[in-house]
C-alpha cells in the first residue's frame, strides 16, 4: 500500500508486526529519532536490571556475584542472541572490547591463516578506526594495506590477497554492499572476507552462514541497543576454529582461568577472542538491548527497514523538493542499509534545525544529514513527521538561523 | 598502639582519619570484606548517578549526552583522578579498554622505543594476561620474552632488553616490589620500566615520578572500586610522548575524532591511547569509584593498609596457631601491599568456611587464602572479627565440613 497520507502512515503503523516491539523501548516524548545508528534507544527493562545488578550484585552480593548473578557467562550468553540476528551459530560469536580492539584481533587472526599472502584489502572510505587498525596490522605483520578508492572491491583482489575486510553498510551513505557476492569472489582467490556490521546487526537480515563469511565484527550500541559504548561482538566461522590465535590472549579467554597459569591454553573456539574482564555494567544493558530483539526474525526487520527508508525518500522527493537537498543513499532498496543519507550545502545547521524540533539525525563531514531507522522502534508515522518537519525547515530557511548550535561534537 | 583487645581495635577505628570515607561505600550488613583487591565496594554515590545516566542521559537525551553529559570527557576526567593517586601528571594517563588490551598496546609501545633491543623481561608468576600479552607481542614484534622465576629481576636485566614489565605487588603473595629500585636498575641498562598497578592504585602511596617510571597499567575495579569490569588505566611518562606509537589506533584517539579522516593523526601524548568507543555506563561507575578518593592522600591509604595487615598477621599469629596455616606475604610492612596470603592445604574450603560466615577473602591455586585491606573501608574491628572467625573455623574443623560448596569459579 503506498502512503500519502498521514492517516496512511498510522494505519499502517496497526498492522505492524513489529509494534509490540517498540514497546520494549522506552522512547523519549517529543523526539522522533533517527539516530539508532548511532545510539540505539533504551530497552524499556534496561533501568530496572541496571539497578538490580549495582546495588544487589555489585553493592550486595560483590564478588559472589560472578558465579552467582551469572556474570561470568555473560558474553558467551549475549553473543549466543547476536548469534542468531546475523547469521551465524551461537559457538561462532563473542562479545568482548569494542569493534575497534576485535577488528585488531582478528585482522591479525586471518593474516596467520594466511601466511604467504602478503596484502590487506580493505576501503578507503570505510569506517576510519578499521582504515587505522588495518594499517597498524599491516604494518605489525609486515603486509601491506591496499586501500580501495570507490572502485569495485572485486576487482582489487588477485592471488596476493590475504584478506579482504569491508562494512556491509557504508556509514556515510547507507549504501549496502553484496555479502554473498563479495565474500564468493574473495574465496575464488583463496582471500579470507571479513565484514564490519556496525550497521547491520538488528537492521537487516544479516546472513553469514549463507554468504559463508569468514570473520566478522560490530558494535553493540547501535540498532543492537546494548547503551553507550556497549562492548562488540566478533564471529569466526567455525571452520576457521582450529588455526584461531589472537594476538590479545587474556585470562578471560583462557580455557581455564582461574588455573592462572603461566602458560596460555586458548579456550575453545572464539573463547579465546575475550581478553581481559568484561564491563559487566555495559555488557548487562547490552544483554536487554539484544534481549528486545527476541522473537523477531531479521527477515522481518530487514523488510521494514526497507519500507522506512522507501517511503522517507519518495516523501522527500515529493515534498522537499528545490532546497538543494541530493540523496546520496542508493535509490534501490536492496542496494541500501537502514539509513538514509542527503547531501546539503548547510548539512550541519539543517540538522541542528531537526534537532532543534525534535528530530534527530546526524551531519557527517563533509556535507551529509544522515538519518537512521531502526526498525525495531521506528514508525511510518515518524517517518512521515520527519519529512513534515524536514520541509518546513527548508521552506523557512531555519537552518539560516544563527542561534543554531555551531559545529561541536555532536555525532 | 598495639590492639590486644576488640576493644581497642574499635578505640583505634574512632580516631582513623579515613572513617569519613568508610561513609562514601555502600556496604552490606553482616558481610567483612577482605576482597576488595578482587573487586571493590560499592560507591554509595553510584546506584543513583547510574540511574540518572541510564533513564535520563541515556533514555532521555540519547545521542545529545555525548556532549551535553560529557561523556566525551569522562576519559580524561576520570584519568585525572587516578593520575593522583599514583603520582603521575593528568596528562601522563589515559583511562581505556582492559588491562590487557592497555598493556598490549604499551608493551608494543615500549619496543617501538627501544627498537635495538630484542629482550621484554616479565616474571613467569606475574598475573597471568601480562605474562601472555608479553609472550604475544615477543612474537608479533620478533622480540624474545624472558621469564624470571623466582629470581632477582635486576639481575636479569643487560644491554639487550628493551622493557622491564612487573606487577608491583604479586597478586598470590602480596610481595611488594621497590618501584624505585627496580626502575632505576632498569634505566641503569637503558632499559624501560613498566609497572602493573592493579593491585596498588588505591591503596598504595605510588609514586612514579618519583620512582621515574616509565609506563604503567592498572585495573579500574579492584581498590578503585569502579565495579565489576571497570575499564582500566595507561601511564606513559611525559618524556616518551613524542615517540609514542599505539598498535591500537582508534578513532577516539584520533586529534579529531569527527573529521573521520582515512588518515590516523593521533591524539596528543596518551591521548591516542583511546582506541574505539568506551563503556561508558562502566566508566561512569569507575568516576564514582575515584570519587572515593577525593581528599585522600595516598599516604594515609598505605599507612592504614599496612597497619591492617599488620595486625591482622599479629592476630593470626596469636590466635591461630597450631593450625597449619603459613605465612605467604612477607612479614616486613614495607615489602607487602595491602595484601595478606597464608598457605593451608585445605586453602579452598577453608575459604569457603569463612564466606558462610561473612568473611569474604579468595583462593588462588593451589593452596593460598588471600585477603585484601581496602584501607578505605576496612576497619580495625573488621580485621578483629575476622581473624575471630578464621580461629573458630579452624578450631571447629569448620572447612571439613562436606556440604561447603566446592571447587567452582569462585575468585
Amino acid at each position: 500500500m503506498r502512503i500519502e497520507t498521514r492517516a496512511q502512515a498510522t494505519q499502517r503503523d496497526e498492522t505492524d508486526e513489529l509494534a509490540p516491539v517498540r514497546e520494549r523501548y522506552a522512547l523519549p516524548d517529543g523526539v522522533i529519532y533517527l539516530d539508532g545508528n548511532s545510539l540505539g534507544a533504551l530497552p524499556a527493562a534496561a533501568p530496572a536490571r541496571l539497578a538490580h545488578v549495582v546495588s544487589h550484585e555489585w553493592g550486595q552480593r560483590l564478588i559472589r556475584s560472578w558465579d552467582e548473578a551469572e556474570w561470568f557467562t555473560a558474553p558467551a550468553r549475549v553473543a549466543g542472541r547476536i548469534a542468531r540476528l546475523i547469521g551465524a551459530g551461537p559457538d561462532e560469536v563473542a562479545v568482548a572490547d569494542s569493534t575497534s580492539v576485535n577488528l585488531f584481533k582478528l585482522l591479525v587472526a586471518a593474516c596467520r591463516l594466511r601466511p604467504d599472502r602478503p596484502v590487506i584489502v580493505m576501503h578507503r572510505h570505510d569506517f576510519p578506526t578499521d582504515v587505522y587498525i588495518g594499517r597498524s596490522v599491516a604494518e605489525l605483520l609486515g603486509r601491506r594495506l591496499r586501500l580501495l578508492d570507490g572502485q569495485d572491491p572485486v576487482a582489487a583482489l588477485d592471488r596476493d590477497t590475504a584478506l579482504l575486510a569491508l562494512s556491509e553498510v557504508d556509514f556515510r551513505t547507507g549504501a549496502r554492499r553484496d555479502v554473498h557476492a563479495v565474500t564468493r569472489a574473495a574465496h575464488d582467490v583463496g582471500a579470507l572476507a571479513l565484514w564490519d556490521l556496525s550497521h547491520s546487526a538488528g537492521a537487516l537480515d544479516v546472513d553469514l552462514a549463507g554468504a559463508t563469511a569468514d570473520m566478522a565484527v560490530g558494535c553493540g550500541y547501535k540498532y543492537l541497543a546494548g547503551g553507550p559504548g556497549a562492548p562488540a561482538f566478533a564471529m569466526v566461522a567455525r571452520r576457521h576454529h582450529e588455526g584461531l590465535q589472537t594476538p590479545l590472549p587474556g585470562w578471560m579467554g583462557h580455557a581455564d582461568p582461574f588455573a592462572m597459569s603461566p602458560e596460555h591454553v586458548p579456550g575453545p573456539g572464539v573463547a579465546q577472542l575475550a581478553a581481559g574482564t568484561p564491563p559487566v555494567l555495559s555488557l548487562l544493558a547490552l544483554e536487554e538491548g539484544v534481549a528486545t530483539f527476541e522473537g523477531v526474525a531479521p527477515g522481518v526487520l530487514r523488510q521494514k527497514g526497507s519500507a522506512l527508508t522507501q517511503l522517507f525518500i519518495e516523501l522527500v522527493d515529493a515534498r522537499c523538493s528545490g532546497h538543494g537537498l541530493r540523496l546520496v543513499s542508493p535509490r534501490e532498496a536492496s542496494r541500501r542499509g537502514s539509513q538514509v543519507s542527503v547531501r546539503h550545502p548547510a548539512a550541519y545547521p539543517l540538522v541542528q534545525a531537526l534537532i532543534r524540533r525534535g528530530v534527530i539525525g546526524d551531519f557527517r563531514e563533509p556535507d551529509i544529514a544522515r538519518f537512521g531507522f531502526a526498525p525495531a522502534y521506528l514508525r511510518f508515522a515518524d517517518v512521515w513527521d520527519a519529512v513534515e518537519h524536514l520541509r518546513a525547515v527548508l521552506a523557512a530557511a531555519e537552518h539560516a538561523d544563527p542561534e543554531l548550535p555551531r559545529r561541536g561534537t555532536v555525532t
